[in-house]
């Protein structure tokens, strides 16, 4: 076995690169002390269950302080009959992606939307159709005229601080995007793993509180609140929609998705550290946001047009005139700084002048070092 | 939230029942001990790398550690590099649908099958065609007159101590089993989960010692010899087919499926707690399987025929006669004792006249008692 090949980790950054491309919180930033407690508090209990099969719609113990943490963070009430914990927001996408939809199926995406999604759907079939979005997101009366066209069996929607684009979806166009849902007879599924991540701004409630019939499923999940590693999230959805996963073939054998993990994040939301670690984080994070977006006004301003981050992991802007990021990515490479380019993100293979900047892996040092080589890059192209 | 929906487990047997159509370990199995002795051998190391997204085969260092657990296991090399780690035997099942089968495909099992597998490949769109087994399991001659009808994505075979037949398949049968794979281009999936659960008999070696051409995919997990709540499993392939599953899109975005669990196990495994655990499930389950035995020889000699057990969870067998199963376990209900009925196994709806019981979840008492009530519902049927 290659040194290589024994990593534990999926990122593997070259020493010396800045890689501004990473969507991912930084080592220094991973809980170990707080896990470390929660499996003393759990496993110090003389209760083995977690260890079984677990009920298939996750442990009722654990989707009850879920749901109470998510009531005070989402500020509207959640029922823990609406939770159906999964192994993180892929596994809850693939899952959709199989109940909600057949292979061939046409589903609406964002154009930009995160380009990882795409590959979920590509993965199992099906058919993918951009719908614009402007500096409010998705764009009502675009996707009204695709549907015109076509019957998508569900609508993939980053509706808070979006990755790549940061914007979030005003209450108006939740509430029309949901009742169109309604009417046409597809689903809205809402990515909100950024919902309790927001720094200089308070979004609309999740997209849950504009759902009336039972059309809403929203993704979210512990990896940017707590640790990617965990792979622990959450649907929450109408107790009808539930029961699809509840039911299904891919759960009858082995159950709940994620019992063991569901009862050390347990104790994690039980001895009160949940709420500290994102408060940490909220904090950390405001301050990356903020050097970042700095050091963009500072050295790229002439440039580069981006908005300002509010929430979320990321800044997404464009460089004038008709250049193409995934040129200028290749030449980065070489002055050791990164970033994900424009195109990955449309379904289209558009938004080529684009680029995606995230500030949750690098410390503000580090964030501004990028962007001075960016301006290296960028103006010596 | 209603009390049923607080539980935790998957499994709630009514009070008195003994439902002998469990196969899982009893809670008094479930290793809570090792896991808190792992878990604080991980935790007090400074290393919170397991937190983060983790490599797409797993964490090298587990996977390493158990290809040597396996080696010494299964008494054949096992290289980590042939490891990808999954949540467990539904998701390698899932994921080899996917990657390696299309919607629509021919898949063969062996009659009789793993009824929840059935629901696995259901789920994934499959067409499947059963292929008769005997008491040294597939029939080989009746797959190769399959194969002049169909051209089978994947053979889905359980070739040691069956689910539910407890056959185990001889080397030679495996041998023409892989060859035929290679010769007519169909994959070769065991679900090897019992492997290492042998009591009175030796079972020759897995099928990836058989695979010469990169046509195996060996299924296993740490359900059976550790705890199902870990959801933590392997698939064990030559490279070229680890390769599908590691560049695919369903784990670009979330790396790794299970790696706060790995790093867990990997203390279980790196202590020597996992072996320790092994040895003494198997003395429990040999005395389980030898109660079961015995009572069935007591009670149930002159109506039903079944196979010594030796390894596994399972007995299987028939009554005589043309008796529907199902139909007395309706009736067994009402004495407080199930069974798993045969047709569950079939593909095609036959075996109705056998039935499938576990020695996994109950002591040589509780046993013996179900047996007894078996007794009275069948006599009495």
């Amino acid at each position: 076995m290659t040194l290589q090949t024994r990593q534990t980790m999926q990122l593997s950054i070259p020493e010396g690169m800045i890689d501004l491309g990473v969507g991912q919180p930084s080592v220094s930033l991973l809980p170990l002390e707080i896990i470390k407690q929660a499996a003393d508090h759990r496993l110090k209990q003389a209760d083995p269950s977690f260890l079984a099969y677990g009920k298939e719609s996750g442990c009722g113990c654990f989707r009850a302080v879920l749901a109470e943490f998510l009531t005070d963070g989402y500020q509207i009430p959640v029922d823990a009959d609406d939770l159906f914990i999964t192994c993180g927001a892929t596994n809850s996408l693939d899952l959709i992606c199989t109940f909600f939809a057949r292979p061939g199926d046409t589903i609406f995406v964002e154009e930009p939307t995160y380009f990882l999604a795409l590959r979920i759907f590509q993965a199992r079939l099906l058919n993918v159709v951009s719908i614009p979005a402007d500096e409010n997101g998705l764009i009502i009366e675009a996707l009204e005229e695709q549907l015109t066209h076509h019957s998508p069996a569900f609508v993939y929607s980053i509706p808070t601080f979006h990755n790549p684009s940061g914007a979030t979806l005003p209450a108006d166009r939740r509430e029309k995007l949901v009742r169109l849902g309604e009417k046409h007879q597809f689903f809205i599924v809402a990515d909100e793993v950024y919902q309790l991540l927001a720094y200089t701004s308070s979004p609309p409630p999740p997209m849950m509180a504009f759902d009336r019939q039972g059309t809403v499923l929203s993704v979210s999940s512990f990896t940017k609140i707590l640790a990617p590693g965990l792979r622990l999230g959450w649907i929450q959805a109408s107790p009808k929609l539930i029961s699809r996963l509840t039911q299904s073939g891919l759960l009858a054998s082995s159950g709940g998705l994620n019992p063991f993990t569901s009862a050390m994040v347990r104790s994690v939301i039980e001895l009160g550290l949940l709420g500290k670690h994102l408060d940490f984080l909220k904090n950390t994070y405001t301050e990356r946001a903020r050097a970042l977006s700095n050091a963009l006004h500072e050295y790229l301003s002439d440039i580069f047009q981006f908005r300002e981050p509010e929430g979320g992991f990321f800044i997404w802007g464009h460089l004038q005139g008709k250049i193409d990021t995934e040129h200028i990515r290749q030449q980065a490479l070489k002055h050791q700084v990164h970033f994900q380019p424009g195109h990955r993100f449309s379904a289209t293979e558009s938004l080529k002048n684009h680029l995606r900047l995230s500030f949750s892996y690098y410390d503000a040092e580090a964030l501004e070092e990028g962007v001075r080589r960016l301006k290296a890059v960028i103006t010596g192209c």
